[in-house]
């Protein structure tokens, strides 16, 4: 292990915050969590985010840390380091790269968190080496971060990868974004769950297979309030055949999503991480048998389809190395 | 005018071949076209291309000629110059750059047409000092070219930018890619005719206006198999209420198409040419605030949609261009 240029990484979200101490092969070193302190700002998420990395300084290899990354699910100002928004955490034109950095007295890099998670599986998971990639997470939402000869797109206002806002469907179920039809609302977790509860009212009988995983994952019984994407994915291994189609529209959807991005990025990797995938890894290979007959040959030709590989992890993993980059002067 | 530095730029395609005497500062100094040579072969064509190069040495500024870009209607690779596949060409797996090469003896650049055409709208057109844009050009068919963070997305074998090949429309009209909904499938030049030509075999009544106005393109009595985008178009902006609606479709499509790419690429400038934009101008405003109404706001807030300035010559400059960056040692 070269644990020269250790850093820490952050994982910043509207429940919780984690963090890791992450040497430069990418292995974690230790990682901490703690519930995020929403209701205190940002004076109160920095205070929190200066105690952690504290409490993590004695992880650290006796060199001193380096940097602190910080993945936050937000828009993030590219070269002032701004929270434009972040509606998890309530904010709104927060500098909070500036005044992180003033409490730790140590450089530090922030970036969006699918960003964040992009870069960790780019140069620790399964896009190491790889000049052009992918990364596409499914989680209840879906997003996701795209390298292009070898340098990760950030666009004109640092928000390129917004992958699950692509319309898949014209006339399809309204999305969250206000749009019909996009690649979220027909396979993100919130969206299958949202499918599933639909067909349970509408066939009750039908549905019981699927409200039984619910109870089972609640450990009580279980209303169609209950059913989430896990539920969901647990009946349809089960061979419950709701469950099932269930998730074959998703993955349909997800074919055409992942096919028009292959056309239009053409990666050499198409890596698919995140909670939906997580539950139904069978996913992964179905993804890639319809990308490959659906994608212009041109484009999938020289195409891997693969599974995420550092799983929960890629967001602190991911900012760790942002940090250890840009303290070096890249990227 | 900067006339140093000139090259010459090749529009090679299955019907015609173009090329131009190009200066520094993207001005076409004289432009000659011929039919292409398609049944002699790449060796008749590459002839017919020295034969051009030839011609214009003379409208060249004095100094000598730097170089020659060609831009194919295929996929080329980038490291070789071998054209992989023109379908129009009837080419699989050409040497075309070194044997164009050997013959001038000159640099040869060599690129797919729409990527020619993207760097002369990016270096010459409404591209111009932009470093994050997308060019869209909606013709017969769909395709386009990115630019991020300064440079020509390529992609792992250099086709992305296949931007007509994105699902739109899961259970849409087939593509000619064989997929269901393809933006190219609801809004390139063949799908609108098609549309057409189904509405008015389905209601001969409605479709008298398009009719007429394929009839005086054609300047003879038409048919339905004589319906074109051009005849659509001309029909709608006389106020024909089928072709108004068919462009409104049309339309519909295009704004979803663009407000994925934009929300996957942010770009700061959406750049729209083609056939069927030349021809329904109105389209650009149309899909501005299209996109401003349907991309995510962080996506858009620094969006501007244009129209391509180059028209037919964008992939002539834009050819003449990419051989004076290669001659100078970039990109």
């Amino acid at each position: 292990m070269n644990q020269k240029n250790w850093t820490i990484g952050v994982d910043l979200g509207g429940t919780k915050v984690e963090a890791a101490a992450v040497d430069a092969s990418g292995s974690i070193l230790k990682k901490i969590r703690r519930p995020t302190a929403v209701a205190g700002g940002p004076e109160a998420v920095a205070r929190e985010i200066v105690e952690m990395v504290s409490d993590l300084q004695g992880a650290g290899p006796g060199q001193a840390l380096r940097g602190v990354g910080v993945g936050v699910a937000g828009q993030i100002e590219a070269t002032t380091g701004v929270v434009r928004f972040a509606p998890n955490l309530k904010w709104r034109d927060v500098p909070f790269r500036e005044q992180l950095g003033q409490i730790l007295k140590l450089p530090v890099a922030l970036t969006n968190d699918v960003r964040a998670a992009t870069w960790g599986e780019w140069l620790h998971g399964a896009g190491q080496g790889c000049d052009d990639l992918i990364c596409l997470f499914v989680g209840t939402g879906i997003g996701g971060g795209v390298v292009s000869g070898g340098r990760m797109l950030s666009g004109c206002s640092n928000t390129a990868g917004e992958l699950g806002h692509t319309t898949v469907a014209l006339d399809g179920p309204v999305c969250t974004c206000g749009r019909r039809g996009c690649l979220e609302a027909l396979a993100g977790g919130w969206a299958i769950a949202r499918q599933a509860r639909n067909a349970i009212q509408a066939d009750p009988a039908g549905g019981r297979g699927i409200l039984q995983a619910a109870a089972e994952l609640k450990q009580r019984s279980a209303t169609p309030e209950d059913v989430t994407a896990q539920a969901v994915a647990r009946a349809a291994q089960s061979g419950d055949p709701l469950a099932g189609r269930l998730v074959e529209e998703a993955a349909r959807a997800l074919v055409a999503g992942c096919a028009s991005l292959v056309n239009a990025f053409n990666p050499c990797r198409l890596i698919l991480g995140g909670g939906v995938i997580e539950g139904l890894p069978e996913l992964v290979e179905r993804i890639a048998r319809g990308v490959a007959q659906e994608g212009l040959q041109a484009a999938t030709e020289s195409l891997q389809v693969l599974p995420a590989r550092l799983h929960g992890e890629a967001g602190v993993i991911g900012a760790a190395a942002l940090a250890r980059l840009t303290v070096s002067g890249e990227p």
